[in-house]
């Protein structure tokens, strides 16, 4: 480095405590205890449970890196510079077949493209959410959700799952009460197939009448729905919550867990105007999603392999979800419960209460492996009885040890 | 298509006015006027002096072709997969290489990478201010700023430019007077080093005098700072407002003039405290920005190709401007005066009221030529009596025509 003295350590005095000038909102910040494990999750010999990522293995990268270099070294002018804030244009078109595949056709007028999926959960509950608004959300839910509505101050009502996801009713009487009560409720936030973090889904006329009592209350309900394409038996599809109501329904879909996280691109579906608003808030956050990320994603989808990459990922998780299901029947002792996921990524174990005592994370880390402790999925900071294992990114034989050390964990 | 209805168009009932719930800061979001002519600006026969771009047709596109199909064959699962929050992990030491060409040596630990320099304003903005807080800002200021201010709430005092950037003195002014009536001023943001939109830069003695001013008064300075090595004279080179004080001063950069903005990598430095606090609210936002957008930005500013090809890019730039002003001098009617930037991409006219009647976008549209109309610079929605004209993007001889359709428009 240079001879310069190195910012930061030159003793100016400058802002005694810059935290005394934070925003209200900054006390909602709250870290991913996913992320935070990330580098111990890294440490040799450990076995990650934890992070719900993708078989990124499964991908062609000889294929994906012929593709990256013919639009760098053809249209390179392009694909670097700045590019539209409604996404690059043949990609709404593509995304339509996507949700076409999930019985959930659409227009693509209604399509906005977002630096991922969590973009868009931001974007949405920026454009509706106001601090002091409550957003129903299941019980648990999805922690990167927890995070967007902590950053805008707006509070989580949690409704129970069970095997078959959210109950209507239950939703239903909870808005009316939280109405009763004075508070104003405008979303609901469901990912209801293969749900983050439980792995259940959301019966068929669960959703017609989830849909139908949010309608009724003039709340629109966020459709979450990164693993739709994800389902072990491909011929077994429910109907997409905006499918069955494309007006009431705001519908998140992703590039992440079909082709690359990493990319960071997705899709809002939504009516034009809601569309085109939160165009302007997209813009004012991140300009446009990465411009080489959408046309990788378009000449991906577009293509040829990427169809039997999906189908070769999916059976690698139906594998190791079995995996993981034998695992836990050999290896858990009685009173411990877990959900058998019909695709997605994760199983939810619901502990017996005396075996759930101390820092389950830690516990789990001092036995080798690292799983998402499940107060984490819950906005009221509740102690964990229960654990989020993931079989989407472990090998077969690391899932059963894995497996077998929170067996010896929990009888310890 | 499938024979399926597209939703959208089955006349389910549904929500009957979404716009009713929408949040209160939705009244905020402002259309980018730069966006808003994207599609006109790409007419045939049009003449666009209106978007910064870089230069990307000065990139090696063959390198990086060879750069991306490297990364994505060799290391796919990685790049493609989840990154940390943080960024990838030798970006920051680069960053830090690039803010010391500038002159303002800093620590990896102090560099949070962001999904783009707007990204970076989004979460300073989302960290520091409340709905009704000021932000004192240069009048005029970079429009992308004012939708973040305009999606928080925030309110904008403006304070005028001279030839040599924002006065110190009349920024501790305003905000002592917004105090004194009771407003909070937590944030001054400023784009000090050739100014959007006007080009001008911030003298060397004001530049300590505005971070003291501002120190003394426990106001942050939100530091813009993507053109900082595009000055046309390399030598002359003044200190950033982060090296004089880096605990005041919270510092954007942004790999998308130097590099490419496509791509959607940027970074701030600021003091650990704050840099930590920053990477929560990012992984709320968008989880991580493109990792193989970060390994690209890597290789490139890490390798030998970057310094040339930017050297190239800044003298066309310097080529670009010179153009422009002599066709300024040669077209322009008595009454109008612009500036002479010393780097950067853009120039301001300040027009003779008696010819900015009407609306000047679309008034130069049907001339033939798309120019930033200067009332969009400011938050306050003024009329326009002022244009930004960007030289950055344009071949000589369009930047040459498009004055000359500039100059029959004044004077018609």
């Amino acid at each position: 480095m240079s001879g310069t003295a190195r910012a930061g350590r030159t003793g100016a005095p400058g802002l005694p405590d810059p935290a005394a000038l934070f925003a209200r909102r900054a006390e909602g910040f709250r870290p991913s205890p996913v992320r935070a494990v990330f580098e111990i999750a890294m440490r040799p010999g450990m076995i990650s449970l934890a992070g719900g990522n993708p078989d990124t293995g499964a991908l062609p990268h000889a294929v994906l890196a012929g593709t990256a270099a013919r639009l760098l070294a053809e249209r390179g002018s392009e694909v670097l510079q700045y590019g539209s804030g409604a996404g690059i244009e043949r990609l709404p078109e593509l995304v339509c077949r996507l949700m076409d595949l999930e019985g959930a056709a659409t227009d693509p007028g209604r399509i906005q493209i977002t630096a991922g999926s969590q973009a868009g959960i931001d974007l949405v509950v920026k454009l509706f959410c106001d601090p002091g608004d409550v957003v129903v959300a299941e019980g648990p839910t999805y922690v990167g959700a927890l995070g967007v509505f902590g950053s805008y101050e707006v509070a989580v009502s949690h409704v129970d799952v069970d095997d078959d996801g959210l109950d209507p009713e239950a939703v239903a009487e909870r808005i009316d009460a939280l109405r009763a009560t004075g508070r104003t409720v405008k979303l609901v936030y469901t990912v209801p197939t293969f749900h983050n973090p439980t792995g259940v889904t959301l019966g068929e006329e669960r959703r017609r009448r989830l849909v139908a009592v949010c309608a009724e209350r003039g709340v629109v309900v966020l459709e979450d729905d990164p693993y739709g394409l994800l389902g072990f038996d491909r011929e077994h599809r429910l109907p997409s919550l905006y499918s069955l109501d494309p007006e009431t329904v705001v519908h998140l879909g992703s590039f992440s867990k079909i082709f690359s996280p990493g990319l960071r691109v997705g899709w809002i579906a939504a009516s034009p105007a809601v569309r085109a608003r939160l165009q302007i808030a997209a813009e004012a956050v991140t300009i446009h999603p990465s411009v080489l990320g959408q046309e990788l994603a378009a000449e991906y989808v577009g293509g040829e392999h990427w169809r039997p990459a999906l189908d070769r990922a999916v059976a690698r998780y139906r594998s190791r979800c079995a995996a993981m299901m034998a695992a836990l029947e050999e290896h858990m002792p009685e009173g411990v419960r877990w959900t058998r996921p019909a695709g997605g990524f994760f199983t939810w174990l619901d502990l017996d209460p005396a075996r759930a005592h101390g820092d389950l994370l830690h516990r789990a880390i001092d036995h080798g492996v690292v799983v998402v402790p499940g107060g984490a999925c819950y906005a009221d900071g509740r102690p964990s009885t229960s654990l989020r294992l993931a079989f989407s990114a472990a090998a077969e034989e690391d899932i059963a040890e894995g497996v077998r050390r929170l067996g010896r964990m929990l009888r310890a």
